[in-house]
């Protein structure tokens, strides 16, 4: 729920909440068929070389640098659009995903697991590629 | 990117990682046409309270209370699907959404603005509902 000034603002850097961190939550979209295909970290400055660059680039908590996506695997994301929420506090961003699969297992999604019951879960999504080929050992 | 252990877990409570704050995001996306409506936070309670009632219960950060989506407006949102990410630290739900709008400014999403370049945003979509007439003034 964001406050009323907040919600209508045109201004990208103003509407934009960054948390303790300077982070904010993108959730990445293939713009095509609309499938989630991950949730992962900005800062600005990796909102900024997205722009720039046409291609996304993540913030790595655990590895605390900048995350060119696909850099190692070749699977980039073309930047397609970028939207942001009411509150200003999460990003959506459309994307072109190069080789189909986003998920470092080889799924074309991150979200390759579903809730069954309260308490199990299974397993609906196969890999596309095989990690150990495109990642190495 | 998830530890080899817990991404082929099929435990959900084992899977899902809870933030120090005992959260996790939520990506709710329309189970028929995959827009993404908004992202909330749950935490476990949430989560067990959603599945047993098929309603999308939230925990809001900023009242620190359980968040019945649609308690006030009626548009509350039908649970369909739970999925959970590589890393086990993001949930994707899959609602129908009761009323078409999930956005409390009247929008079918929270994601109505689009940025348009580096510094400056569009408001893409507009209401479906009048606010001052659903919550009141």
């Amino acid at each position: 729920m964001g406050s009323s000034a907040n919600e209508e603002s045109l201004d990208l850097w103003q509407t934009l909440k960054f948390d303790a961190h300077g982070l904010i939550p993108c959730v990445v979209q293939d713009f095509q068929d609309g499938t989630v295909l991950m949730v992962a970290y900005m800062n600005a400055d990796s909102i900024r070389l997205t722009i720039a660059e046409k291609k996304a680039v993540y913030w790595s908590r655990s590895r605390k640098s900048f995350w060119v996506k696909g850099e190692q695997s070749g699977h980039v994301q073309n930047f397609k659009e970028l939207r942001i929420d009411c509150d200003g506090d999460c990003l959506l961003m459309k994307v072109e995903q190069v080789g189909t699969a986003a998920c470092h297992t080889g799924r074309r999604s991150d979200f390759y697991r579903r809730a069954t019951s309260a308490d199990t879960l299974e397993i609906t999504d196969q890999p596309l590629f095989d990690p150990k080929k495109v990642y190495g050992s």
